[in-house]
């Protein structure tokens, strides 16, 4: 396996901005025992302040990041990881930290995820455009009087493309147009301000990499599912977070939920929708793919990082409710009023072959899920159905 | 002529966002004395205080908008021009105003103009972003609450394009990639934090008219020369602003003020560059345009807003001089390193069908800058020359 053979080489020092979440916890663990330099987390934990804004909470219970790194030390006997709790849009603080550690690989994940958050009213419309926009802005333009050539990994979505009636390929596209050609960046129709802080954040990049010869990685990903990692499972203390309410779950962890508690597994509308999903694990290993392969100077490349994207949203809740079955759930499915504006009824063909071409190694998607309904089965009873429902719409 | 025709129609509410710009008071006294309703101003008289910032200010003095107001009242006899001093990226303030006022037209020029400003440092990369771009979403989510019938102009830029290497058509373009088709906005490769800024603003304006239905007319200006309109040559209390430094002066601007003062005009680079121009008056009828045929319901249109294309800034700084002499100016042309990124010698085709549509006639260029000569004689012992060069660079 490509991302195995590669791993002893892997020195590097990590800065991963959003080192609190779902996402960013995986990486400081994946990368804290694969990594022989030091992991630096930072996170203003708004997550945490979210979901006690919005009443709800992780349903896997999580450790201050004091109490996960401690256990980490014991855990695998390596002391790399540290932890800043800080906000990114603070350049001074920023500044500081990019000065002294001097990091070669930077993930930004710090971005406020959830595309209903987003839409919820006018002040989380703002706020989610100021800390997504600002803080990767920060980013770019400190990472040019910092650390000019460390590599910055940037977490973009797929939900930037939207759903065009065309193949979306990864990032630019040669086109032909009124008998002329050209190598342009591909049209962006997000669907929520979340969305669009993602683009804006895109943009950005790719036109500070040109000005300032930075190097980065753009990943589009799909939507990410699972409960655990390699790492995460191995104890309480350093498990990761889990998401499952109106706003911030996502759909094959939202269909999963619903059948082990119970609700009706709830496509939005028609359910014909298509979109791109990857496991958590298939999500780190792409980042060290990444990490493995950088981008050369003044390069700005993005990956489309999706590994299944054939099944309309109904057939994966058709999937879940057999594989509850299997589990001993008797699950049902209801497709509800879509709280979106989306086509419910689309083309969609993302092109991944660069991913395929560093060598990803997909875990498989029935046996993930399957391995969802153990994972979640020892907090069956945590669950708080109130907060299933989606509660935000866009219009 | 089409704009003089349906003149005598016009009976809105119009609010001007920005109205102590350049374009901005133009379009004040330009619809204050079209309009048979009110039209209101707001400012957050940013311009003057960047003015102060960068040791420079406005060649032409310019009157504070009570006296501007006064003076216009007396001139025309009308009184329905207002003013308001704010922020727009302060909702609460923008909010009181649209649900009393009640605006049918908005025109949003509050956007800080200069590319060169925002690529300052990152406070001004993080302060043009902020203003410019939650100015605009704070709009567009307020509209939907207090007026959501009101018709918004909003103030784009060429610029947001970059200089691809096939035809610029009108925000949206039908393509044909791999084998299937799909009419997609059309890509944006905007050259200064300054012009993402604007993209982002127009990627929100279309995602707000399409989920909540507001009428939008997004207008991608190319660059306007000029001194006076018909109206704010009439009296210097009702003076427009003009400038000519190196961070807010535009191209022609800047070359008939070079010729004047005796400093050599300087293209950038190569000279090669080419980009779309309009005259002040121009600019004024195109949105008389707009608003007697604005959009349907949920409609968002783009119109490339420009009518001069096809010389380089070679030829316009020639152009320059020629007048230059025939006014008795011995001016002389010098290119100067190019303290921007951009490519300086490539295609540029910008389609611009639909003002031409609409019925827009355009001034003689020629003529206009002649008379530029004219309007800036008068202040010719003002230039402060130390100001005329170009010190912010992008790299």
């Amino acid at each position: 396996m490509a991302a195995k053979k590669k791993q002893k080489q892997m020195k590097e020092t990590i800065l991963i901005l959003g080192a609190d979440g779902y996402i960013g916890w995986s990486a400081m663990l994946y990368f804290g025992v694969r990594n022989n330099g030091r992991v630096v987390g930072v996170d203003n934990y708004s997550k945490r302040k979210q979901m006690k804004e919005i009443k709800s909470e992780s349903l896997i219970p999580i450790e201050s990041m004091n109490t996960r790194i401690k256990s980490y030390e014991k855990m695998f006997n390596k002391n790399n990881l540290d932890f800043h709790e800080f906000d990114i849009t603070d350049a001074k603080l920023l500044g500081k930290l990019l000065k002294t550690l001097k990091p070669t690989v930077i993930f930004n994940f710090a971005q406020m995820p959830s595309a209903p958050y987003s839409m919820l009213d006018l002040d989380h419309a703002v706020w989610t455009t100021k800390n997504n926009v600002i803080g990767n802005l920060n980013l770019l333009w400190l990472m040019k009087e910092h650390c000019p050539n460390a590599h910055l990994i940037k977490m973009g979505t797929m939900g930037e493309y939207g759903t065009p009636n065309i193949d979306i390929p990864e990032g630019f596209f040669e086109i032909d147009y009124n008998g002329r050609k050209d190598n342009l960046p591909f049209p962006k129709q997000a669907g929520s301000f979340y969305h669009w802080a993602k683009v804006f954040e895109t943009q950005h990049t790719n036109f500070a990499s040109k000005i300032w010869g930075l190097r980065a990685t753009d990943l589009m990903q799909g939507v990410v599912y699972g409960v655990t990692t390699e790492e995460s499972k191995m104890s309480n203390e350093v498990s990761n977070s889990f998401y499952y309410d109106g706003i911030f779950g996502t759909a094959i962890n939202r269909f999963v939920s619903q059948a082990i508690c119970g609700s009706p597994i709830t496509p939005f509308g028609k359910g014909k929708q298509t979109r791109g999903f990857l496991n958590i694990k298939d999500s780190m290993q792409c980042f060290e793919l990444y990490v493995m392969n950088p981008p050369k100077k003044g390069e700005y490349r993005v990956f489309n990082q999706l590994v299944e994207q054939h099944r309309t949203v109904n057939t994966l809740a058709k999937m879940v409710k057999r594989i509850a079955k299997k589990k001993g759930y008797n699950a049902t499915i209801k497709n509800i009023k879509n709280p979106r504006l989306e086509s419910e009824d689309h083309y969609y063909n993302a092109i991944t072959s660069k991913l395929e071409g560093l060598g990803l190694k997909p875990c498989n998607f029935e046996e993930e899920i399957e391995r969802m309904f153990d994972d979640l089965e020892p907090y069956k009873d945590k669950f708080d159905k109130k907060t299933l429902t989606p509660k935000v719409k866009w219009k």
